[in-house]
């Protein structure tokens, strides 16, 4: 049989049994997993000194290798991440919206995993541990696609994890990866919609678009985040700074972080030197159009590619707007639907900036950067979606179930 | 400029209005497209005689035929769907889940329209005017990209639906027809990510398999249905017997009839001869296994590939099993995660059969012709989703709506 069918076919023979477990079963196989993890950390350090010196010959850029390593904290902290999985509430199995029709048929929705979850994601072994922990927990089976380069890393962390699960009983297919190095292998699975409910891509835009391109399973996009803040000309503006500097410098290289600032060209004159003042920290590149340039000396040039990067390094684009009108169609033409932000003391601004922005989250008097799972308070994420269905924002838990009808009837039929 | 993105601009337009219209304003819209619709009573049928010549030409078979004909009763029936949908509680500006962190964001979830919505369908005029009103109240610009053989009829519905929307001040490209009869345009439609949020497939298998394998745009599966009856053991047999009856043949070519039989087989002696008789007011034909076979001489042989066909026909498959373990094996393994019905008066297996069966609706005791929009209670749908990912089962206002986060601060910044 076919390498990947048989992987399918083992998944949804797993998702049967995943299906039906009690929290305390999925609780127990994941602290034990963490266990595991721990203890192999020697071998965990072998396999992925292994990859570390492949991609090192090859010359692996120094922030992709860094991504790459491995170390005894980061097994430690990828065994923490499963524990705090284990230590979270159980979504499946919720009823909601149960009433009586009047034939007397009673209808609700029960909340039940996904089925089989793929991930598709670049050579960070630590997202392996952290997939398997969410899929498994909210009780689907999943299939992974690591990075190649991460391949060694990724085959000693999905062992272990194997090991845990067959000593508590359970199928070792609940994680699986598809050990496969070329191009066509994931190509093959990302059409494997016998098999796979739905498929994440976790990666740069790169990788995300290549998904969504291919795939004919349904596809939850991630990631991409071209991020405003808008500067209001009621704004704050000691706080529009503050806030500013944290989105934009707090963690660059993040998919929350700022990358543009839109400012009412009321408070431009003002605001923008205060802006240079503590971005210059940083030593941030400001670019921004003729009006922007003109309120602050140090600000160069920006063109129009500017407006739809998501720079992820010490840049920031600036556009000043007449009106929060302009501010909005600025922001709904060039974001990437992931998180933007008001500042401003106006009532009824900041109402129409939360109603007419689309986004995955939409901000008043914050930093963007609150966009995650734990700052939300939900725990651990799969990923930030910036698609409009199924799941929008952080996904956590509750993002990898689906809900089916149960209906109770006595004898109905349809008239 | 391309003539497909022209229309995607305009929707993009027109959903930036929608978005934040009152439902007031969009009731008005949708009983004033009621009135125009009844009132082009004649342009409309004349349209419609165009397309009917036309399909006769070709050889168009009587069933199809049959679908695309309008006459002064579809009219009117096309007319009070939108009346109902009017008359139905808008999803938008629902506000959910929304609390205090411990750092003072407030953050909850507010429903807004998903946007864009592209329906793809066959050569029924009435989805014309079903579709517009669902996604117009729901807040969602449409582009509809109806069977080329009903082109001139969904013209004519259109524009009456325009110039209901211009009168009532609001943008004609909240509905868009694309009128390209070629394959090229479809296949170009179905990629126009930049544009549209979400396709749906409205229509036979093969269209929804084709929109699935070519379309990048999230597309929601809705349709086939493979619905399974068991009955258990300790089933009521005369209850059985008249879901059974109910569920096959209250209305053949619907996805939500049943088209297989499986049945314990301690009770198949006793239940297939009655079924037959049941049945036989019908003419049902039936295809068993052996031991069906062995149990009522009517039945013919069944081959493998009758578990997994929809017939859509006075056909229906018979399989025995020997306990409700192997039941549930074979419904999870062919069916199409559509309807699914247990008849028993066993607590645990109900249990385990609500638990364990894997689709849209699972019954207990009921037939499964009553997964639809109007029976569940939630008005009119635009389809029944068999994937799991956004929506499951039918979809009414709310399944054409998305969840954004919004979150209200006074200066927070992430530590």
């Amino acid at each position: 049989m076919e390498y990947l069918e048989q992987i399918g076919i083992q998944a949804k023979e797993a998702e049967a049994v995943l299906r039906t477990l009690g929290s305390e079963h999925k609780n127990l196989a994941l602290r034990k997993a963490a266990e595991y993890l721990v203890k192999a950390e020697s071998t965990l350090l072998e396999a992925n000194q292994k990859d570390m010196d492949m991609a090192r010959e090859k010359g692996m850029a120094q922030g992709l290798l860094d991504r790459l390593a491995l170390t005894g904290d980061r097994i430690r902290s990828m065994a923490d991440g499963l524990l705090q999985v284990a230590a979270a509430d159980d979504p499946v199995g919720e009823i909601l919206n149960m009433k009586k029709r009047p034939n007397g048929l009673m209808i609700g929705q029960k909340r039940v995993p996904l089925g089989v979850i793929g991930i598709i994601y670049e050579a960070r072994p630590n997202v392996t541990a952290d997939a398997f922990g969410l899929c498994f927990k909210s009780g689907n089976a999943v299939i992974l696609k690591g990075g190649s380069d991460a391949l060694h890393s990724n085959e000693a962390i999905v062992a272990a994890v194997q090991r845990a699960l067959a000593d508590c009983g359970l199928p070792e297919a609940a994680v699986q990866l598809i050990a496969g190095q070329d191009r066509q292998v994931t190509a093959r699975f990302m059409k494997m919609n016998d098999y796979v409910d739905v498929l994440i891509p976790r990666g740069g835009a790169g990788l995300i678009r290549s998904v969504v391109r291919e795939s004919t399973i349904p596809v939850i996009e991630t990631g991409t985040g071209n991020c405003h803040i808008y500067v209001d000309a009621s704004a704050d503006l000691e706080m529009a700074a503050e806030i500013l500097y944290n989105a934009k410098t707090q963690r660059i290289g993040v998919c929350n972080a700022c990358e543009s600032l839109v400012v009412h060209e009321a408070v431009a004159d003002v605001f923008l030197p205060m802006a240079a003042a503590r971005l210059g920290d940083k030593k941030v590149e400001l670019r921004g159009d003729d009006k922007a340039m003109a309120a602050e000396p140090s600000i160069v040039a920006a063109g129009e590619e500017d407006w739809g990067r998501e720079y992820l390094d010490y840049i920031l684009s600036i556009k000043t707007v007449r009106n929060i009108g302009e501010a909005i169609a600025h922001i709904n033409r060039y974001n990437t639907g992931h998180s933007e932000a008001i500042i401003t003391r106006d009532y009824a601004n900041a109402q129409r900036f939360l109603d007419e922005v689309d986004a995955a989250a939409v901000y008043v008097n914050a930093s963007t950067r609150f966009t995650d799972g734990g700052e939300f308070g939900f725990g651990a994420e799969i990923g930030i979606s910036t698609q409009k269905l199924h799941a929008r924002g952080p996904m956590g838990l509750k993002e990898l179930t689906s809900m089916k009808y149960i209906i109770y009837g006595n004898g109905q039929v349809r008239p």
